[in-house]
């Protein structure tokens, strides 16, 4: 019988000290016993990446994407190199491929780059070795065999993409958390773990702040059909499996709520009423790979102007600012900006069949006297803009009143 | 005019802080200006390849070589970068190159890997398009492109294999001392700096224990004639310059005074004497990498054994332990270390042609009562072990029977 090819991930906690990399070892190497073939994704250790983040900031506020992408890559270099290591020393073959040496080829663009192909040779020359492949996750090369990076948490979408590229069924996502929760159980003590949920639910959640899985790598499993496994890197119990889901057999309409309080609003004041400008405002941000999300418009009245604004995450305030700052110069428009926002968000494939969802949702903030600032639906999920200082109020009541304990 | 390429070798030191980067940057800054190409290698900052070294063995005492060398070439790859980043701050265009895109192929050997050759194309590229082109000193890649390191100081061997690689006449090695002394002026504070030294003088001190240059980066910079300048990262004055120096303009028989602190004499007593022993002995110590000085054997009267000792590196110690201790256990006989053993050696090529220079210095010793337990020679050198305790005063009395204060 030919072996299983399992690909596992393993985030920057589950590596963050040369004690957790020999218990990562001893606790994966059990698998090879059910006569599997393991290929490891890993992130930097701990607080690696940051450290390196810190280097090049006292160098320079503003380091060319190359550079940056060389110097914060190898903090993967340096835990796949220690995670073989320690797999070696409990007398299994084991290997550390980079990006480079693992085939993973990407647009030649740094900092968020995509994964374009994957040419697996040298691993699966590994595997049939016997040995255990570690690869490094986050990055790959572009076709000047530069270092590429494919934009923080991307060691998630490593291990899908590999995943995929080796024709697996699952991949493994093991983190410090034991699966996805209906919400941020630290947040609301009675959340509750989740066997399964969809790859458009997770998308949503993902996109939307919790923090277990990159939103690339659950599009990319969705892509390819492969099944997310969200588990404890600590403990041995089954977590949640992220997969295709019959929205006909859920029974609750909200399968879990979100909570994202990283968000800004950017408000872009008088801008003239002619066509094609929002189409350039929002393209040159689109260029940039910045997500732009909740957009409203308002004409004003007895003007030739509108007001547009929308919410972006804070950490792409500063970018957002430079760019839409020189638009506006050209438009003789002014910029707002204002980061005191949390955006609450329930979501379920379950609304699809089961109308109302909205107005509940809206009837329980309103009976706690939460302020709903702007609102955006899909067809699975709805989030209202609110006052950061509401957050936790809200989130406790749209849990009950959606009978999630 | 063609621009003259620059090849410049900045160490841990010089690169030690996010300050100390920026302050290489400037100070090479101004050399753009004199119509030169700047290739710049650099080593890890400061305490890096430690930090790394100790990781590995909280994971395992003994790392295979191949994922040491993965680990331990990241901390070039973080200065390069850095220092890329700090040049295109001040507004100059500058790409960091690992081993690999630099082209630096090495043989297939782990941690002491030799470079096989360089292929230019990309540096050359660079340079064509205006960059500074800095490149990670100590590694490379092997026919396999898994990342080689070249050992220890091996940053010094990359500058100088790139600087004949590249065709140039001068080499500039930037470290925290500005020259080459007639002694360590640590220990003698009347010490001396040469204005010139030959390759020989220079491979002489620098397998002696001048830590300023790789015994390596001299060999290779004298098979290929490059004038290496080794000078100050911190001053601007002129350094020592290491060259071909004809023996006959030499006055003075010595011309520095080294000591060697870390050494160990192994002695293995009763090797039984039959031919090829001593070779096998040696052969396995060398298919290791292990440098062997000072191999005395004594016959011993009225048996058919002798007594076969030889001095190493301390770092060494360990492993030659185990290889001599495994070819004992075959052989019946028995293995002794000692490690309170220093080295002191003068090195001259003065002294080809001054007969005397020998008794001269085994007098001084004497008169000192300092006690020689064995004695080595060379053309331009001579090398006496001796007691550490005895060390200091041997060296200062040394350096003032030579008049090179």
């Amino acid at each position: 019988m030919s072996k299983k090819i399992v690909v596992q991930k393993f985030g920057g906690t589950s590596v963050g000290s040369p004690e957790k990399i020999k218990a990562v070892a001893n606790r994966t190497s059990q698998l090879l016993e059910n006569n599997n073939k393991l290929v490891i994704v890993v992130s930097a250790m701990g607080n690696t990446t940051n450290q390196l983040v810190k280097l090049s900031k006292e160098i320079t506020s503003n380091p060319s994407p190359r550079e940056y992408d060389a110097l914060v890559s190898t903090g993967e270099n340096v835990s796949a190199s220690l995670l073989a290591m320690s797999f070696q020393s409990l007398g299994i073959d084991a290997i550390s491929l980079t990006g480079a040496q693992a085939g993973i080829l990407t647009q030649d663009l740094h900092a968020k780059a995509k994964i374009l192909t994957i040419k697996t040779d040298r691993i699966k020359k590994e595997l049939d070795d016997n040995k255990v492949v570690i690869i490094t996750g986050f990055q790959g090369i572009n076709p000047n065999a530069d270092v590429t990076t494919i934009g923080r948490g991307g060691s998630d979408t490593s291990a899908v993409a590999l995943a995929a590229a080796l024709d697996c069924e699952e991949c493994e996502i093991y983190t410090d958390v034991d699966g996805v929760y209906t919400t941020d159980p630290r947040k609301i003590k009675d959340a509750k773990k989740l066997k399964e949920v969809s790859y458009e639910e997770m998308l949503e959640m993902a996109s939307l702040g919790a923090k277990v899985l990159h939103p690339r790598a659950v599009e990319c499993a969705k892509e390819n059909k492969i099944i997310l496994h969200v588990r404890s890197s600590f403990e041995l119990t089954e977590g949640t499996r992220v997969k295709e889901v019959n929205q006909l057999e859920v029974s609750k309409p909200v399968t879990g709520i979100t909570i994202n309080e990283n968000e800004a609003i950017i408000s872009m004041i008088r801008v003239p009423n002619s066509p094609g400008i929002a189409g350039d405002i929002f393209k040159e941000l689109a260029e940039n790979s910045i997500n732009v999300d909740m957009i409203i418009q308002n004409v004003l009245e007895k003007t030739d102007s509108n007001n547009i604004s929308f919410s972006i995450h804070e950490d792409d305030l500063d970018q957002t600012l430079t760019i839409t700052k020189s638009i506006a110069k050209k438009l003789n428009c002014k910029i707002l900006s204002d980061t005191s926002i949390a955006k609450i968000s329930c979501v379920g494939i379950g609304m699809i069949s089961k109308p109302g969802t909205a107005a509940k949702m809206f009837t329980a903030l309103g009976r706690k006297n939460i302020n709903i600032l702007r609102i955006t639906t899909s067809e699975i999920k709805i989030s209202c803009a609110i006052q950061q200082k509401d957050a936790q109020k809200a989130l406790e009541v749209l849990h009950k009143e959606f009978e999630l304990e």
